[in-house]
């Protein structure tokens, strides 16, 4: 017998029933990062001070990402988002872009699948705009950070 | 002036015009994995034997999601897939499940984002059906292996 | 004048006014199958013990519609879906799969249309995985055999 | 060893390769019916002369449903659709709505789904415009007429 | 210091976080129209008499966008509709086809951009059906006329 | 007798067959603005300088929504966009903000609803991200400007 709850006791997918839950805030902060070439680097972050803004349109993509999260993932939960935050750093001493991303929601699941997606496509997103000058970027630690709310309660990465 | 062709010489975003592009085979090989607790992949492996077939959810949502690349990554091209395989292995021994995806088309632009977003999408998967036994996974190593087609010609990882 | 509510006394058609219905808990179950050769069938039933999962991706296509039976079915109201169960078994006597599934959300309106579509496209999925043995499979017998909560109250299909 | 062709020689689910495929005009006819009682038909009926057009949505729903097939059945290829025609009859002496749709591509694959699915939704969407008075209806004999196009040749119901 | 709610201290992107904002029934009404030759507009009163009817198709067009539009409007929270009306109404003095939308929700956030969206989408179906014989249409006055409900209160256009 | 192409012999919806026309390059140019108050028109040029870049975010949505007409348009071909250009001016004198658009393709049809959903949903958007501090601004003047290939040949407004 699976203790994975996405499956019921015949051990068939099915959406969890989360009718009986809670409606809590829930928020969940997620990371990640994409490591690049120096030079990619120094391109992105030219961009942002003056044309050609990489950062601004992956910061776009990953919070519309966040919304498409249940479309993307079989078997979540459609949920009304009510707060997104992508932050996107560059980091001159890793050769990296990192991100982090909060989502909130009013609800009976929370939005762990929603950050992580939205860290996920804004990363992506990064690598499509660069990817003419520099293929081999490759995207790392992309993990939840902390998630508060819900009858698990909270949880903070050790 | 940014060397980044996703912006015009203004230094704003567009979608490249790949009108005059020669239509060819095009494929793209990436690769990734994510990070768990060793009894979270025994579950997983359990399940892939018996009931609760985690790897198997997954690979469908990795494949459903390189349909939905163009959709997710703002200056992408639609694009005709004609292939997609996604493999996932379990590997007991850095206790992870490894993703490689192969995407085709023959068409004016290569599938390097489709191979990426199916890898993505097949991990973010592996995640939410593990999530409630094992917060702490994480995604790593997202990256393209191999590109073939088109004018820049073949690319290789070194 | 008609006396259907999808339309205005315009005889327009328009999204119905569910904002002073009762948040309720709301239940449908909807059923179908299809019929097929009966060697058709054992390839169905081979894959489920070992390998080429046909049920186990029909019943994820089904979990993934209804989450879209909004985007599917004009004047339908997007709904938070809670819960989603898609049951798929094969019955040898009838040479057909026979797909039930229930649907619950807690909201104005109810989840019916959502149970059918997560039956059809299961069922649709089907038709796709084994068209190219056998193209005359037929889908029959598509419909809601209960309902409950919302103001109309509980039906059973007599 | 499984005959069905959406598996690769592992038994794991892809999207087949259909990138050395001929390029040719394909077409699919498909067909289907939704049984409903006779008082339902005729609300419907006096709506096609006046008001309240279900029969004009629903031909609507169905055509745009064929244009997001590859987004619901996991394993289908995106195609460029390059015509649709979605016709509903009433038929009286058998108290149903009759569903027959036509599609064509130009491509390396059949719209035989495409022509599935948007029968279905367009017998989905009679469903929901005329649910509140009749939630007894049934679809019915949804399947292949007919198609043309491809390795495979011609097919046509026996 | 931008005074826009939709980027955050840093000057960065995101969706304005309307948790604590509190749930009320929220309104909107916009209105936009769409000129066109005479001729053009004599075919559109044609057909919504007897067959053709581009009316019809363009309201349900509009139906239907008004649930798309956070998948549209980047930093857009999504919502659970409850209500969509578009009236479309010929205006021969002025050779143009008038559209005014409502759209109703209860939650934390208005429809504005629902109703806009349903309006714009509405014209444009008009523009695709007519541009064969008019290529020239123009759409124009797509504005809000009113909203109710929420924090900032009541707005009428002055 | 309709003259719509949209319709077939008996006045009913279909999406027009253009499987044998010609597979040509198309272009389609596309304007409209959006007018506000003046101070309106100073946040946003102020960000597009520094911080807030409300343009740079329209830009991404119009791109984007260029993607999705199929989706949108109910009897829209869908398309392979093989190039996307959205130009956002801010225009002083007459306080609005001017959008132009090219679209291009390699098709059987042309690309005007593409242009045209992108300078609709680039102008929406800008309405969302000011809509806090002005909420009269008025989208205006949408219409083709231009457009080249095909059967019908090339068209450019008088």
């Amino acid at each position: 017998m699976t203790q994975l709850t996405h499956f019921n006791q015949s051990g068939e997918a099915h959406m969890v029933d989360v009718g009986n839950k809670d409606i809590t805030e829930r928020v969940a902060i997620a990371e990640g990062y994409i490591e690049m070439n120096p030079t990619t680097l120094t391109l992105i972050e030219q961009g942002t001070h003056k044309k050609g803004d990489v950062l601004g349109i992956a910061r776009i993509a990953g919070i519309m990402a966040s919304k498409k999260t249940a479309d993307l993932v079989p078997l979540c939960h459609p949920l009304p988002i009510s707060h997104v935050e992508v932050n996107l750093e560059i980091e001159n001493d890793t050769s990296r872009v990192y991100c982090r991303t909060t989502v909130k929601t009013r609800g009976q699941t929370g939005v762990e699948m929603e950050a992580l997606t939205a860290t996920q496509v804004s990363l992506l997103t990064v690598y499509d705009m660069c990817k003419a000058v520099d293929r081999g970027m490759t995207i790392q630690g992309v993990r939840l950070l902390k998630k508060s709310g819900g009858k698990s309660g909270d949880w903070l990465r050790p």
